[in-house]
């Protein structure tokens, strides 16, 4: 049995969404290979402890950040010998969407930046980062991806700045409450109405259960 | 520096169309562990040669099949303890679309299936066919993927039954042909008409250059 000597990693994509603004999460490296630096959450697949690499994922984002993300998938898996100064290595890259409203306080050793405000940052991970907000936009584009950004309950309007925040530009207002309908992924939350003031209350929706975990997707886009 | 005993490899879903039905490639497995039973062609991640895991996973495609496919894309990495009897691992699979003219003449330890009759396959292999078929159907709504599945010419109707054959159901003539139009994936071939007899000859086309390696993408589904 030949064992490789492959440097098997993770590496975590977390997005959340501030201010109308899409954020990614940074964490100081501790050690080195540039130790000191802000990079994407990573770390090497524990074997032993580990049940697969979303696993590991879980892990990082955890011990790193103390998040536990509602919402997580497979981006992609990056290798070579060029891409960590310690060799041969591969990172199972995973992209985690969380409310902003779970990312209350969280510490030193880590932050959120603007996805148009990223620094240089170590390894690939610049790549990754732009392949990652290439994925969600596309994803979002048609299917119920930006919702894991919401809170658990949330107005069609709020649910719309997402979307545009997530896509970039304006949506119709009209055509997107016939994607939703069509996506058939919310339920009115029952009896739940938000404002009021000058305008009339607005119902509060929330995910269907069937929809937290996997995607509902559309066969058209927005 | 940890060294992880994770075992690496890569496998590959090698996929093709033949008389409208859609087959993936098989390899009788020479060594333990199941050893003479068949399987999807895959193999370790040789460090000291191999680019990435994508170079891994067209140089087992050529050793076992004598195959260079032509698209190739990542489909995800499967990972954990209990899916290879030999310990925790993880292998980076890949999707091959490859025309039937290519696959000629495959030697005694290859053969195609029909994609619903696929036998039962050891470690996760089956479940690894199903998500690379789900992928290639969802993909082939919005975009120019099942092109890669045709010669290097073809008529709009012999594409139109590509993506009929993909998708598992009938498309209309003319929503097709606009989408065809949307993807802009498409050039004719200057001067290269097909047949005449007892109907109007057929205009030939082909992949334009920048969509042999990427796809085309349409917002919208077929």
């Amino acid at each position: 049995m030949p064992h490789s000597p492959v440097l098997c990693t993770v590496d975590a994509v977390l997005l959340t969404l501030q201010q109308g603004a899409l954020q990614v999460l940074l964490a100081r490296r501790e050690r080195a290979p540039f130790a000191g630096t802000w990079a994407l959450p990573g770390g090497f697949i524990h074997p032993q402890e580990d049940a697969d690499a979303q696993a590991s994922a879980l892990r990082v984002l955890q011990d790193k950040a103390g998040v536990r993300p509602p919402y997580l998938e497979q981006l992609a898996t990056f290798s070579g010998p060029a891409r960590d100064p310690r060799g041969w290595s591969l990172a199972v890259v995973y992209c985690a969407l969380v409310p902003a409203e779970r990312l209350q306080g969280l510490g030193d050793g880590v932050r959120l930046v603007n996805v148009d405000e990223v620094p240089a940052l170590p390894f690939d991970h610049g790549a990754i980062v732009c392949q990652a907000l290439e994925r969600v936009r596309g994803k979002s584009q048609y299917s119920s991806l930006p919702v894991h950004l919401c809170g658990e309950q949330f107005t069609l309007p709020q649910l719309q700045a997402v979307y545009e925040a997530v896509l970039g530009e304006p949506l119709n207002k009209v055509s997107f409450r016939r994607k939703m309908d069509e996506l058939a992924m919310l339920e009115p939350v029952p009896g739940a109405l938000q404002g009021g003031g000058a305008h009339r209350p607005a119902q509060l929706y929330r995910l269907r259960p069937a929809f937290r975990r996997s995607l509902s997707l559309s066969p058209r886009g927005l």
